[in-house]
């Protein structure tokens, strides 16, 4: 049994920000018209942590994918990844393992992917600057996304340990010599922003209702549960809400779910889903402001993994071991 | 981020049967005392077959274990396996994921090594012959797990196929030197047996209930689902019952369902369970006949794989990658 090994490096290497944002366009579409079979996933739970199990079945790549990946916070004192994972890949017409691929990258970078094309979906074409909220271990696709869908001059960087922005923005400048990266600590800022993405494990709103601009692009990506919010409810109230998958984005999103228990909200609020916008290409937004919720889905995984071993196959990266 | 990855090799050379039928024990008693979280698998199906996901958790071995096995049907006519798999072990306290492993072996060793442990806690103790219905993947572990329990002098083979048995048979004589092995076809012999083991795939009993001696141990390992059973309803009726999980064991064995469904079984019929019979070494069989009739549980593999590792420790088996 003949099984393809893709590191961490072997996905950097042959998935690039651009490709996986093309990717996404069709992940979503397909997740949105139903072509995708994606069960609930299962959660194991100890003292230390979780570790999700998220199995999907795709017709179209004719590949069975599932991803594992652990979510244990202690590991950040430990120097180890806070969200290490590990991607299955069975061929369809046989069950056959076919690979296994390092998710922890994969991830974070189709994360930035479902940012870029949310953005290019509905920031202004214009967009010229930006906002990122965090620098953690998502931030750097965040911002690699927006910059790949927009021509931004300048994105201010927003972490609660102002050192931490000035790293980032330091690292980040190395990459992006066309936009300026600035840290920054006054919100006022957000006055000027066509875009605002929030990364963060916040689970109050990291600006107030007040700060943003008349018309705003947000992405909010940052850590879930019913009651953690990085969104204002004021903003959320009176902006056209965009998620990735309706189901998981009502039972998950503590930007929406309170909302809807406390009746500011109605019962039946259905905001439109990613793959939607993308199908509709008619789709109209009412509203100046406009919020994508992010909560991720294995539609994504399937996707992204799908193509590095599509993209390994004229190259030499990934070993094979025979199991 | 480092993983151990070992190949059926590996896990050939590593875990031998003695020691799985030993692990068995520990782990079929964690099992009915409640001290592994097991909960239900996901199943993926396309036109092809079926991909199983069986995640689990023990406390006791600080290991999150989690099967990936494909039933691919037709896989058998395209010289390929029927039921590939892959073991992913992630670490209790980081979540990390600390080794990948080839499932299939493991899997029917693991089977075999239940039916060890079955035959030993149930079969007469001087028994010295016995019979096995079916020459497939499982059936080299199942003879083995009864030579390991049983001094055994004979052991009858059955196939649909009397050229399957008479292939079975010689390959297997150069392990066993000990006992001999006789391809059968006339299930007169069965009177002379005092271990019957069954594991093949078919839906009606392999014998009748008249062809089998006054006192027997059976195990039955072969195919799962509601509308098939390897054993003659009236010997289940009359015999001692044991799996190895009950809920599981009610919900899934042809063997069991439809004596309950149609009034035959009581409806609270309530089978012991393996483990139960390890942790309370009074338990008293109340039957001439006993019939263990396994379904399959994920500590089965957990135990195994756990054990795989442990024992890689000193030797130089299994590679590391680092993802």
């Amino acid at each position: 049994m003949d099984v393809r090994i893709f590191t961490l490096d072997d996905v950097r290497h042959l998935l690039k920000m651009p490709r996986a944002i093309e990717l996404m366009r069709d992940a979503f579409a397909a997740l949105s018209s139903g072509r995708i079979e994606s069960p609930i996933r299962t959660t194991l739970t100890n003292d230390h942590g979780t570790v999700l199990y998220k199995p999907t079945w795709s017709a179209a790549q004719n590949l069975f994918c599932a991803k594992v990946v652990s979510v244990f916070p202690g590991n950040a004192h430990k120097d180890l990844p806070v969200t290490p994972g590990i991607i299955v890949l069975n061929n369809g017409e046989t069950g056959m393992p076919v690979a296994l691929m390092e998710a922890g990258f994969l991830t974070s970078l189709r994360t930035g992917a479902a940012t870029g094309l949310a953005t290019d979906l509905l920031a202004k074409p214009d967009a010229s600057t930006a906002a990122l909220f965090g620098t953690g271990g998502q931030a750097g696709h965040q911002l690699e996304a927006m910059l790949c869908v927009r021509d931004l001059k300048r994105v201010y960087v927003f972490s609660r340990h102002n050192e931490n922005a000035v790293r980032f923005c330091r690292e980040m400048a190395a990459h992006n010599s066309n936009c300026e990266l600035i840290p920054a600590t006054n919100r006022n800022v957000l006055a000027e922003c066509d875009i605002i993405t929030t990364a963060t494990t916040s689970a109050k709103p990291v600006f107030s209702d007040r700060e943003i601009p008349t018309v705003v692009h947000i992405n909010a990506i940052g850590s879930l549960g019913p009651n953690r919010s990085e969104i204002p409810a004021e903003t959320i109230l009176r902006a056209t809400v965009v998620v990735d998958h309706r189901e998981a984005g009502l039972r998950e999103a503590g930007e929406l779910l309170p909302l809807m228990n406390d009746g500011r909200l109605p019962t039946d609020f259905a905001p439109a889903e990613l793959g939607e916008l993308v199908l509709n290409k008619n789709y109209k937004v009412e509203r100046p402001v406009t919020v994508f919720k992010s909560a991720g889905n294995a539609v994504q995984d399937l996707a992204c993994a799908a193509e590095v071993m599509k993209l390994s196959d004229d190259t030499d990266h990934g070993q094979t071991v025979q199991f």
